[in-house]
């Protein structure tokens, strides 16, 4: 990795945008205000058009404005954020035992996204394919092997807009005992995927979730109506059964502007209660 | 938020940023390839040299390639990526009952790292500061009250660069009982911040974690000795006790490109094994 030059004096660019970001963060500049004209930057920090220029299009790849290209840039106003706690996954199980009638009551839409679900519109679509040597290796099987690959996708009516995409791969020859399991109209399945699980007799004792981040392409970036400067949130949960096998690999991709991934890790108690204990 | 305007025909240089990135991705051009030059570039997709310049910028941002301002742009070599996996809670925790000869043994970079520690430069700074709004809000404290700030940094020796970088808070009434916690020349403790609340009867049961992510400022950029177009990871940790109170808050910034987050959620069973349960 090249790390940045440092330079004594850093370009008047650098320091405009980073005056502004502080004007920002310290509330003189409110989310939706217009920021100061092209020509109010050059007076007031006596630069050139193209200094303004870069100064702003710096502040647009972090993410702090949006508008330009012809319209007036303005603060962001930060969307709110939708949580995904690792509680749900618990929640999940426990509703596995529940009669069906009880599962069919909490949505996919609520258990999975933990937003309502007006406006949004659903697609599931379930594929027989190769597994592929990535996720051949995480289940311990041959790249050519069969797997459920199911895509779920979750999209705003009015915008068209992704609101929540994964996909998800599980061993065919897990799960083909059951028909039911294969076929996508059965979707969205009362109780989800630890109960369809539950039905070959598979209960998942751990989930790992391995979370990075990285900018979007320009397709994702039209797919998730991104502005500028916001990156996605990458996350690969892994789910084990009671044999500590991988069963169930799910991608999912978040928009970082408007999403927490909240994890709760319960530990196990101090065998005794501790008497003062040396530093 | 504001969606990007859909064009029927896109732009040029997307056109030929996409075509970068398949070639990227497909492996025609691996990491550390030189990208095709301005000229190449004119040529193949038959356009001006400014829209082979803004092809290449993009490309920038989205942290596919490096170089450029001077050097010739080139694919981006993708650095390992630490793992910092939430087991280590536990792991700390358990630690925290064993003699101080075997918590010394287990440094804090191993700990709190996960990597050697060679070529890393620590340093700790304790504060008494008021807890101001935000933090006393969460301890349910008055925002005059007071709570021990302390800073974590990790630099790399020879760069200068941030390896790692958290912010710790811990009211202050909470753990004034013993004096040797607010003195920052007791680091690196042995044992850890769970050894160290050991010592005044607090015993942490829970942790929660909320990550999301975003674009970092010039300077954030400049300290960690990041390419454009890499994200940061942003990670609050909350720390429960046996009685549901927060106890410490821990925020943390990392490099997206070198750190994956691990989140290990056990489950609890099935209060019996599922007799074939109806779908």
């Amino acid at each position: 990795m090249e790390p940045r030059r440092t330079t004594v004096e850093p370009p008047i660019h650098l320091k405009i945008a980073d005056d502004i970001r502080l004007m920002i963060e310290s509330g003189e500049l409110a989310p939706g205000d217009s920021l100061p004209t092209l020509g109010d930057i050059c007076e007031q920090w006596d630069c050139s058009v193209n200094s303004a220029r870069g100064a702003i299009s710096l502040l647009r790849s972090q993410g702090l404005i949006t508008g330009g290209r012809g319209k007036a840039p303005v603060v962001r106003i930060p969307p709110g954020k939708v949580v995904r706690s690792s509680d749900r996954h618990q929640a999940e199980k426990d509703l596995a035992y529940r009669p069906e009638e009880e599962r069919s009551k909490v949505g996919e839409a609520e258990t999975n996204l933990g937003m309502s679900i007006e406006n949004q519109q659903f697609s599931t679509k379930y594929e027989i394919v190769d597994a592929g040597t990535e996720i051949a290796e995480l289940f311990g099987i041959a790249p050519t092997d069969e797997v459920l690959r199911r895509r779920f996708e979750a999209t705003n009516e009015k915008t068209g807009h992704l609101l929540s995409y994964s996909t998800s791969y599980i061993p065919k020859v897990l799960i083909e005992s059951n028909p039911a399991l294969l076929d996508e109209n059965n979707e969205p399945w009362p109780g989800g995927t630890q109960h369809q699980l539950s039905t070959v007799g598979i209960e998942i004792m751990c989930m790992v979730d391995q979370v990075t981040a990285r900018m979007p392409t320009t397709a994702e970036a039209q797919l998730w109506g991104l502005p500028d400067g916001v990156p996605l949130i990458i996350c690969r949960r892994i789910s084990l059964d009671a044999d500590d096998r991988n069963v169930e690999i799910s991608d999912a991709t978040y928009p970082a502007d408007r999403t927490e991934l909240r994890f709760v890790t319960p530990l196990e108690p101090w065998p005794e209660k501790p008497t003062p204990l040396k530093a």
